[in-house]
């Protein structure tokens, strides 16, 4: 990754040779999660902060051991127990944090383009961890790790990604950082939920799951966001799992070693069957392991700048 | 403790070896505490989380600072802040936090059962810091504990314990582990909450409190749920103290040794006076510190395993 | 400061060189901040609680990162998590947190004199991170750091504060400090909003605020509390700015190197115009940095004894 990096906002625009120096590191980094002593100094005497203004606790407590692991000053700020209540903006708040002496803040926050205001105020180095519908970067990261751990070369890979596109930050980040690395994205979901302009992006579209999964090398179904359907875009889950989930015979039109990968936590039965979430070509937990190791690559190589 | 054991759900089964190896463990530990420096290196580079479905400030802060006593890593979840609001299942949570590396999850909650479940699910190991009714081991631990230092050998004490046994898990954690070390447990309190077969557990009952102190080396108070009393199972507050609460009058029936105990925190003037609370007998505050000591000696036995 | 201190309650009776001490210790330890590894070993093995009953990330944060970079065991308990709500009594609670071997409590409270009552009950020492319409004495000693930094000695300084002085904590630590260090303070406000007896603290009122900033050495106004308002004695926020705001007109009669301070979030536009905030005399980002300095100082300070 470029010296010179001080953010990750997003995949849009990161070349292939940074997105491959994280998947490096973390892959040098993940032997640490399954040591007996996982503790190693690359962050000691730095300073994380989570700063969510959204609840989500797999991907705090994710950043917050990554973190700790390498032995980084972790402390969390939740939206509710935040001066946010006292009116206090997002500049504010970012550049108090600022001048506490941190040097990384991990941010996630229901509006798109919340990280790269702040980035822009801060001198610390800002990790979006989720930003409205726009971007994911960490989440895709881990799920390039996942692709390329287990089938090699990310070039040349049919993903498929299934679900609420239109919402789906998870999707955008992975249609970037996929299509950099040479991987050939196609998005399926309900026509209401399938935004335009996708082809821009070097991706397909198609409202046919059995188009879009046969001959995947890759499987990834998004989680239904069930507050979304109040709007009415949203299919019913039985009809969504219908056409939409995964099950047996639907994966058995991907290529036989195909990956079945989840954002998590799985609604059982709505975009997975159980026996899909836990078949052969499940990766779904590797997933969340592979989460840390990309965080921890992260951090290292943002703070290792200067 | 058996090198083989990876979790402990209650206290129920546990043999009598295995109490005594923790407590031994607890005793030497339990000098940290009062150290100018309280750092050791028992659990460097292991990874604690607490994942509390019920609030308990005291239980997860003395989880906490036991882990971070040994050198731990220590992350907390609440409920509130979890995606138990995403309708995550308590396994998938496991799991999920499982396979980021975590040795060790302290769950606390509302349902019987609930830790049992989980650690059928991970690799970690699991403490049940309290599930519904049914047992709370870590506060028994430490009751005995106390007990041990105060009075000597276990065997053969006759502890009277008063309140609401049916919802108690205190009690029930106090009565396995008393009875597997020898001592003799008598429970009392109104018919209404007193269950049923406790003398199938090696225990007596008594609706006379009275009794049950009479010649007593310990006296134990469990705390009033006021939220219980909705069910109209309970006696006034008023009532209680007439017949359940500890004055120095019922005490005075107990040996002249006798140790007041209480799982904390007093309803003063309800469970017991504020002389008896405060009084020579009570090693309350004292139960407190020993429970940092046992959760010290649990965190590090079982993470010894492997 | 004395090595016989145990707490810091407040500014009030706090001698000179007390005060001279514990900045002269800030300003060492200052240098940490901005180091690449914020990392000394002050405080390791030792244990610092937040025990916050109103919510305040910035000074819960200041206190944690002071903690943590001093190597102490930090832990945060906040009062919506708290055992407050099964009716644990302040004292219990810190009864509690005493004998698991805490070494300081930084508490902040709703009820004046919260900390005094807790201190009287606890071993550990006690530092009060406001408590009511009373004392915050570590925001005085941070704007003191400031001011002496900026402007030498503070001997002799002329200070205005701004605002609501009577709701304010701030101002009354302010009053005590700057008083007890030879400096003159004029604070200014509302007719409503401004105590009585303000002369027989050493330090002058008045209702005009061009009155108040001419000659100052140092403009500081204070947040608004947007909920005091309900109770009838706050003007509007649009009167408010026109009589008390700080613009660059008012300021341009203090002294020309006069410092403009604020304890922050500040309400653009209310309190201070943008331009203000934003000037080379205000100082209120460095005011963040020095509130760490002087908190890790104060954790020093009061763990060293015995």
């Amino acid at each position: 990754m470029a010296r010179s990096r001080k953010d990750l906002l997003g995949l849009k625009g990161v070349p292939a040779e940074e997105i491959q120096e994280i998947l490096k590191n973390a892959k040098m980094l993940k032997q640490l999660i399954s040591q007996p002593s996982k503790k190693a100094s690359h962050l000691s005497g730095k300073t994380v902060i989570t700063l969510f203004y959204e609840n989500s606790t797999r991907t705090r407590m994710s950043f917050e051991l990554a973190g700790k692991y390498l032995s980084a000053n972790v402390a969390n700020i939740s939206a509710s127990a935040s001066s946010v209540q006292k009116g206090e903006t997002l500049i504010d708040t970012g550049k108090t944090l600022d001048v506490m002496g941190t040097d990384v803040i991990v941010i996630r926050h229901p509006m798109s383009g919340a990280p790269h205001l702040l980035a822009k105020n801060v001198k610390a180095s800002v990790i979006n961890a989720g930003d409205g519908i726009n971007e994911h970067p960490t989440q895709a990261l881990l799920d390039m790790f996942t692709m390329k751990e287990k089938l090699g070369d990310l070039k040349g890979l049919e993903v498929a990604i299934l679900g609420d596109i239109y919402h789906s930050r998870v999707a955008r980040s992975n249609i970037f950082g996929l299509t950099t690395m040479g991987a050939h994205v196609t998005v399926c979901g309900p026509g209401t939920l399938l935004p335009g302009g996708i082809e821009k992006l070097g991706a397909s579209a198609t409202l046919d799951a059995r188009a879009a999964v046969r001959n995947a090398d890759v499987v990834m179904a998004l989680r239904i966001q069930r507050e979304r359907q109040k709007g009415g875009l949203f299919p019913s889950v039985r009809e969504y799992h219908q056409f939409y989930g995964v099950d047996e015979e639907l994966l058995s039109l991907a290529r036989p070693h195909a990956l079945v990968m989840h954002p998590g936590p799985v609604n059982r039965g709505v975009e997975l069957t159980s026996s899909v979430d836990d078949g052969e070509q499940s990766v779904i937990t590797e997933q969340v392991t592979n989460g840390v190791a990309v965080r921890m690559a992260l951090l290292y190589l943002l703070t290792r700048r200067a």
